[in-house]
Order: C-alpha cells, then sequence, then structure tokens
C-alpha cells in the first residue's frame, strides 16, 4: 500500500514535523534522528544504547514502542490541519524477534486518516549491514486536536 | 479481583525479581524504582523528568509503556518457575489523561497465569501529593521460556 | 474500581440502553440478553450454542468478542449525553481459557469516560454452575457522537 | 510485504484448510466461504445480512472480528506442521469505516511465523460493485499446538 495517495493540508508539512520532533525530549534521549517524512509516512532511526536495554541486552520493549508510537504519532501529523496537535489514544504493539542489532528503523504511516481520529501502522526493523530483520509491528489510534491558545 | 489466590513456584520469588530488575538498564536510566513486590503482583515507581518527555512536556506514551510493561512483566515473573525468563510477545496500552506529575506509579498484576503464556493489566497512575489519577491501562501477553544454558 | 462514581446525564439511562439493544440484530441473532445495566456498567448473558463454535467445539473468538464489544459499547453508552450514539474505535481481547460452557456473561465498564473518548474494560466469564470461569479480557476505545437527523 | 517467501510445512495445507474450516460451525452461520488459500495468507467472504448488523443497520464489529480472526487463524494454519491446531492468543482489530456494503473480504496474512507463536495482519475490505473500501485492520497473536489423541 503506497502512501502517494495522501495530500496533505499543509505544504510545510514536512517542516512542521521536524519542529515538533525537536521538542521531543525523550527522542533526543534516546539519540533518535528523523530519517525520512513524506505525506502520510515518516520513519525514525535509533542507534543501539546498551543504556534502554532490558535484562537480556535486547532493547527493552517500551524503547521499540516509543520509537514505533512517535513514527506513527508524526506519520499522522503530515496529514493534519494547521494548528492541531497529535496524541496518542491507544496502540498495540507485536514483538516479533529480539531487538539486538546496531540500528533500529521505525517506520510509521498512515492507513485511514480521519478529522477526529487516525489509524496508523508502523514496522520497526533491526538493521545489522545488509540484514534488516522485522522486529516489532504497532498498530494506532490517534486523536488529532485543535492546538488551545498559549499551548507549546 | 485479588492476587492472594496466587502461590509462587519459588519461596525467594522477590529476590529473583529484583535479582532480574537491577539488570534492566532502561530502568536505571530511567530512575525506576520497584515499589512492590507479591505473588502476581509488581509496582513500579517513577519520577517526571522533562528528558522523557513528548513535544507538550507530557511524559512520552513510550516511556508510560516502559514501566507498565515491565510491571507486568514482573508480575507474571514472581509466578514462573524457576530457571525461567519472561519476554513480552505483545501489549496494547490506552492514554487516558495527560501524563504530567511529580510521580507516576505502575501497578501490574497477573489475570491469568500460564506454563507458556501469561496475561497482565496494568494501570498506570499520575501521583500528585494525595491525588492519585489513572493516566493509562496496558493489557499484555507475556511468554515464560526456559533460560539456556550460558545465557544471563 | 467501583462505578458508583459515575453519574448518567440521563435518568432514564437504562431504558436508551435497552431500546438500543433491542436494534443490535447480531445480539438477537446470538440470543443475548440484557443480564444488568447500571451506570458505567452493563453485563450481557449468551447461551452456548453449537452453531456459533469453531473447529473444536468451543465458542468462536469473534462471538467472544462480539459480545465484550456489546457490553462495553452499552457500558459507555450509560454515560454518554443524550442524542448521542456510540461506535467502536477499535478493541483488544486475550482469550484466556477455552470458552466451553452452557453460558457466558460478558461484563463491560467504563474505565475513563470522555467527551468524546471512552475506555471500557470486559470479562467474559464461562458459567457452568456455581463455576465462572473468566475466557477473556477485552479493552475497548469507544467514540460518542451526536445522532444526525434522520439516523436510526 | 510477500507472502511468496513462506513454505509450508504439506503439500496439502490448502485441503487441510479446507477441511478445518468446514468444521466451523460460525462461518457456515455466518455464510463465510473461503476465496483464497495460499502459504501464509487466506482470503474469506462474507455477505451482508441485516441479521448480523448492530443498532445502525452496519455489520456487528464483532463480526468483522470473527472474519478477521479466522482469515489470521488460517493464515497462520497454512504453514503450521501435521497434527497441530491453531487457536487465538488474543487480537486487536481497528474498525476504520462503517461497515455497510453488500459482501466484505477479509484477507488475513503471516506477517512472522513461529513454532509456538505466529503473528498475522487482516485488512477487511467492504466490496461494492469496483469499490473496495478498507473498514478494518487486526492484528492477531496465534498459538500452534499439538494435536492431541482423541481431539477432533
Amino acid at each position: 500500500m503506497s502512501s502517494d495517495r495522501f495530500v496533505p493540508h499543509n505544504s510545510d508539512f514536512a517542516q512542521v514535523v521536524r519542529e515538533s520532533f525537536s521538542r521531543q525530549a525523550l527522542m533526543k534521549t534516546l539519540g533518535v534522528t528523523l530519517a525520512h517524512v513524506a505525506p502520510g509516512e515518516v520513519h525514525l532511526s535509533l542507534p543501539y544504547s546498551p543504556a534502554f536495554a532490558q535484562q537480556n541486552g535486547y532493547l527493552h520493549a517500551g524503547v521499540v514502542a516509543s520509537i514505533a508510537d512517535s513514527a506513527n504519532g508524526y506519520a499522522a501529523f503530515t496529514l493534519a490541519p494547521r494548528d492541531t496537535d497529535v496524541l496518542a489514544v491507544e496502540f498495540k504493539i507485536n514483538l516479533m524477534a529480539p531487538a539486538k542489532a546496531p540500528t533500529f528503523l521505525a517506520c510509521g504511516r498512515v492507513l485511514r486518516p480521519g478529522r477526529t481520529l487516525t489509524v496508523c501502522l508502523a514496522e520497526v526493523l533491526a538493521i545489522d549491514g545488509a540484514d534488516r530483520i522485522p522486529v516489532a509491528t504497532m498498530l494506532s489510534t490517534i486523536i488529532i486536536r485543535p492546538v488551545r491558545p498559549g499551548e507549546p
């Protein structure tokens, strides 16, 4: 399924995503970077660090979820009207393989855009040289809300 | 539903949980502490830090998910046989209120223990003085696996 | 967690639920009856029938999901304002034990009521004489929408 | 993502799926037919009937879930070893558009096959003439179990 079919409300959607992303302190703390921004699709890249592991040295499921959640949220945000913000209502993630690799890529894309609710699907890949192994899949519901005056 | 009905396999289950928890690097990175360990139930406490926030200053949904996931995993682990480990198969989380408070408490408990798969439910509370506001609910599936020789 | 804390908008919420329930053709087809209606809580009762089984004779997971989804939807509906309707946005269900019993009870209750989105949790019990065995747990997101003129 | 990469254990996997499907009483009750069986992929077709609707005349979310759950279960079953059975551990479904159409098609496919647990994704389409509108997406965890002697 391609995301070519999505037409963003804002011509500067990529800039709006970058600006919001730069304010996500957790992404900075984890060392995550924006790898790709297109209408209805955002990819985030995370370098492995032992500081974010669970008891076996694999990346903690919560960190895998963090980048998938942000990738889905920003994928929804590329299609949102001006002066709105996005918020995760809920998500579900399947952890499909141990998350141990030098780099992880979370690819979020919109399945169904809506005025109030947008549904997104993310795939998280473990990247090791030429290998790209799917480690997780997330299905998310995102709400689009008007930004209230005085809010960041 | 009380967890009194659960009888752990190991009399030293609390010590086994503490030992594994001390190896979860992410929990150390986030400043999480073990607040309560009982058969089928584990509570984790997280102090708010702006380093783990999203674009609005609220705790990032991925961090809320991280502590709920660990609380559920360790709740399952209290009932697991010796020489096994637990791993999240999948989880689903509803974010029900903005996560802004000095402290968060993730209360995980076993709904249905199994030899292979255990189902857990966690509630995450925002704690501000005497206020305890539910901010998230997580439903998780956890797999119990024998520890292979040579594994940590 | 008790649902005493919920105050419905409509004093005749039970009647409104009954009226809507009577129009859910699937519930009639399955033989489901309303067993309990209170603010924020609805129970539905389903007699087992081999016509709704899967390949092993157990109740099909989709039927378990059907009654849990309706119980959660009507639990949300007890707290909704007049001239609104409820619709499932999404749900997640864990099937925890084989669903084989003479009767099933789906107990849905509101975890967090909202103006737009309400979060509910349902437990499905297999009832056999005095035994009440939990067979499934569902976590749902429900949207409350104004009824448009001309709609039923 | 193509499912060409999956090699079934059994050369007669399609026959095994058909045989099990014929024993799913609920599918017969709903009038569902097997539309497509390939390694890692199964499509099921459902004609709309008012008997399976909710209060607005749309197909009940539980019926949408029933066909998506069976499509995912049989997609997993195409890759399962001989003398095993499949059972849904859990699933999560997003209802993305009103389910009103003459026919529905549930397309289940394996994302990650496993010896014990298989993860599947289903898309449910509303089919009306040449229109194919996605109405739901389901992410499922399925367990593969040896058939015990004496079981059907």
